[in-house]
C-alpha cells in the first residue's frame, strides 16, 4: 500500500505560530471528539518523528498547503521550499496565494512554480476580503492556473468562510463550468453539501474531493464512500489533516470506510500522483 | 401490475437527433455506470420493438416530453403527434414551451393541447436564457396553465441549469405556492437536495416528484423511498428515463427498492393516471 | 428520568384560538401521519389533563411559547403569565415578539422579562413583514437580548417563512456569529438542512436545536441523534409539539431513537434548566 496524504502540516516553520501547533491541548481536544489522537511528533514538533510516523503508515509524500495571513493563521511559500529542500522526496509544496489582488497574486504564483511548488492554494472565504469561490475578481487567477496547468486546491468545505454558504457547492460547480481545464481540488469536500457536491462532481469531470477530516465520525461519510465506489473512484483524494489526528489514526480509520478494495490505490496514491505529477 | 412510466423518450421524430440517440455509446456508458443496459429497441432505433418491451415490462402508456431547443437537443410539438397517431394508446405526449417569450409561449401551449397533448414542459434554467423555475418572467405562462388546468412538468433536479442551484428546491416552492391550484411535476425530483424537496412537498399538495434515474444508486433514493412509505404515496410517480436504461431494468430495480406493497399502484399508476387524466 | 418539552402549547389562553385546537382533527391527522395520536387533554382542552400526563410522561416543565398576529395565530405574553400563575411551577414562558418595530418590540420585551417570562420567541420568516432571520432589521434584538442574556427561541427550521429558504442555516449562523453571547434555541432545528446545522453547531457554541416534531419519522433524525451521541449533547433539547402528539408517545418515540444512556439527562432537562435557569 502506497499513499500520498493530501493535506499533512509539518511542525516547521511558520506551521509553528498557528493555533494548531501553538495551542496543542486545543488540537489534541478536537482529535479526541473524534475518538481520535494527536501523535507524538506533533507534539514534540519533530519532523524527524514525523518522518518515521510517515513511514509506519505507508505515507510516501504528504502535500503541505501554503496559507495567506486570513483568520487561520499563515504558511509562507518560502517555508515550503524549506521544507522541500530539508527532506527532499517526502512533502509537495502547494503555494498559499493571497487573492485580493490579481496582480501580486499571479506574480506570486508564478514565483512560487518556479522555486518548486506543484500547485495552488486559494481560500477566498477566508481572506482578509472573504470572497465567494466564484466572485469574479478570483477569475483572473483561475484563468492563469487553467493556462499553465497549474492545479488548484480551493478551501470548498468546513469553515470556508465567514458562514456556511461558503461551502455551499454552486459557487465551485461555476468555476469548474467556467475553467473546464482547470484541475480543481475541493479541500474538506464541500462538506455539508454532501449530496449536492457529489452531483456537481458527476457533472464536472475536473473536481477532486479531499474531504479529509470529515470522513471521520461526522454525517455523510457514508455517501462519500458509496461515491466512490460508484463514479468517484478516480476522483477521491486521501488526507489526514495532520496535525488534527495521527498518520497511522487516519489511515486505520479511512480503510475501514469501506471503500473498494479494487479503488483504495486511486484514492490513495495515483490519483494524487496524477494530479501532482508524481511518476512511481 | 400495471405502469405509466412518467419519462420515456422513443426513437422517433427529432428525439433521433439528440445526443442521446445520437450517441448511443455514450448512454450505453452512462447505463453500465449503474450497473444497468440499454435496450434493443435503443440501438435499433425501433418503435416496435420498444412496444414489446413496454408490454414485456408491464407498461401500459409512456409519458414522452417535448422538449425546446436548449442545450440537450429538442423535440417538436408536432413530431409528438406523430408519434400518438402512428401508435394509438401507446403514448402521451407533454408539450416542450420555450419559455422566453410569453405571448408565443402561451399560444403553442394552447396549439399543442388543441392537437393533443396532454400537459407542458418547462425547462427554464435550460433555455437560451437561464432562468430559474421562479423568474417572474415564467409566472404569466405558471397562470395560463392553472387557469386551465394544465400539469406542467419542471425540469427542476439534477442538471437543470448552467449551476446546481438551478435544481435547489427554494425555486419550485415557491412556484407551488404562488399557483396552488397548478399541478407541478419535479422532473429528476429536485436531486440532489432530497430531504429539502420532501419538506417542500410535505408543505406543498400539488407538488408531485418524479426522480427517475435518481432513484438508482444515486445519494437519497432511500429518503424519497422513506417519504413514499411516510406521506408521499400519493405523488410520487414512476419514470425510467428511457432510453438511458432498459425499461425492464427499470422497473425492477425500481421495485426493489422498498416502497410498501400497498402504495405501489399509485406510484406506477394512478398518480400519473390522474395527472394525466386517464381512464383506467 | 426528569423531563423539560421545550415545545408543549397547553389549552390555555389564546392558544385556543389558533389552528391546532381549533380544527382538532386536523392536529389529530397530522398525528396519524406520523403514527401518533392527540392526547385526551387536547381533545378536551383540559390544562389538569395535561398536567396529569405530564406526571405521567416525566415531564416537570413545559415550555410554552408566545406567538404574534402571524400567518399561525398567536398567543399573547399575558395570557402566558396567567397560565404561569394559575400552574405554578409547572410552565415556563418565552415571549413572542413581533420583530417588525425594533421600539416597540424591545420594549415589550423588557416588559415580558419584568412579568414572568424566560425568553423570547423570534419568528421573523411568519411576521406580517416576512423577514430572514439575519435580517439586518432584527439585528437591534438579537443585541439586546444578548447585553440582557434573554435566550432567543427562533422559528428557523420546517415552515419557518414563506419558503424553504427561510429555513436555511446560513441565517442563523451569521446571527451566531455576530452575537456570541447570545444563546440562541433553532425551534425545528432548521430541518430539513440537518447536515448543514449540524456543521454550523459545531462552529458556533451559542446555538442549541430544538427539532421537536421533526425527530419522528421525518428523514434525517438519525443525523441529529450521531450528532448528539458525537459533539452536540450539551446542546439539544427535547420538545414534543405537543398538542400536535401525545406527550407519552413522544416520550417514547424519543427514547428509541438511540440518543446514548449517558446522554439522556442532558438532552431531555439539564440543557434546558441551564438554558432557563431553573435550579434543579
Amino acid at each position: 500500500m502506497r499513499i500520498i496524504d493530501f493535506r499533512l502540516r509539518p511542525p516547521f516553520g511558520s506551521y509553528l505560530d498557528t493555533i494548531m501547533y501553538g495551542n496543542i491541548e486545543r488540537t489534541a481536544a478536537s482529535a479526541k471528539k473524534k475518538g481520535m489522537e494527536v501523535s507524538r511528533s506533533a507534539r514534540d514538533r519533530s519532523v524527524d518523528q514525523l518522518i518515521l510516523e510517515m513511514d509506519e503508515a505507508g505515507i510516501i509524500h504528504g502535500v503541505a498547503p501554503g496559507r495567506t495571513g486570513g483568520v487561520f493563521g499563515s504558511m509562507s511559500n518560502d517555508d515550503l521550499t524549506q521544507l522541500l529542500a530539508k527532506y527532499p522526496g517526502k512533502f509537495v509544496g502547494l503555494a498559499g496565494i493571497d487573492p485580493v489582488n490579481r496582480k501580486s497574486a499571479i506574480k506570486e504564483i508564478d514565483r512560487a512554480m518556479r522555486i518548486g511548488l506543484k500547485g495552488v492554494v486559494l481560500e477566498p472565504g477566508l481572506s482578509h476580503v472573504p470572497m465567494h469561490i466564484d466572485d469574479a475578481k478570483v477569475y483572473p487567477l483561475y484563468a492563469h492556473c487553467e493556462d499553465k496547468k497549474i492545479p488548484v486546491l480551493l478551501m470548498a468545505g468546513g469553515n470556508a468562510g465567514p458562514d456556511c454558504s461558503y461551502s455551499s457547492p454552486e459557487h465551485i460547480d461555476r468555476v469548474a463550468r467556467d475553467f473546464p481545464e482547470l484541475v480543481l481540488i475541493s479541500g474538506h469536500g464541500n462538506w455539508p453539501w454532501v449530496s449536492q457536491i457529489i452531483h456537481v462532481c458527476y457533472r464536472r469531470p475536473n473536481i477532486y474531493l479531499s474531504p479529509d477530516t470529515y470522513m471521520f465520525g461526522m454525517p455523510g461519510a457514508q455517501e462519500y464512500v458509496d461515491a466512490v465506489n460508484g463514479f468517484l473512484a478516480d476522483r477521491f483524494l486521501f488526507g489526514s489533516a495532520y496535525p488534527f489526528v495521527s498518520l497511522k489514526s487516519a489511515v486505520d480509520r479511512f480503510l475501514q470506510l469501506g471503500v473498494k478494495e479494487e479503488f483504495l490505490d486511486r484514492v490513495l496514491y495515483a490519483n494524487a500522483a496524477r494530479i501532482l505529477d508524481i511518476k512511481s
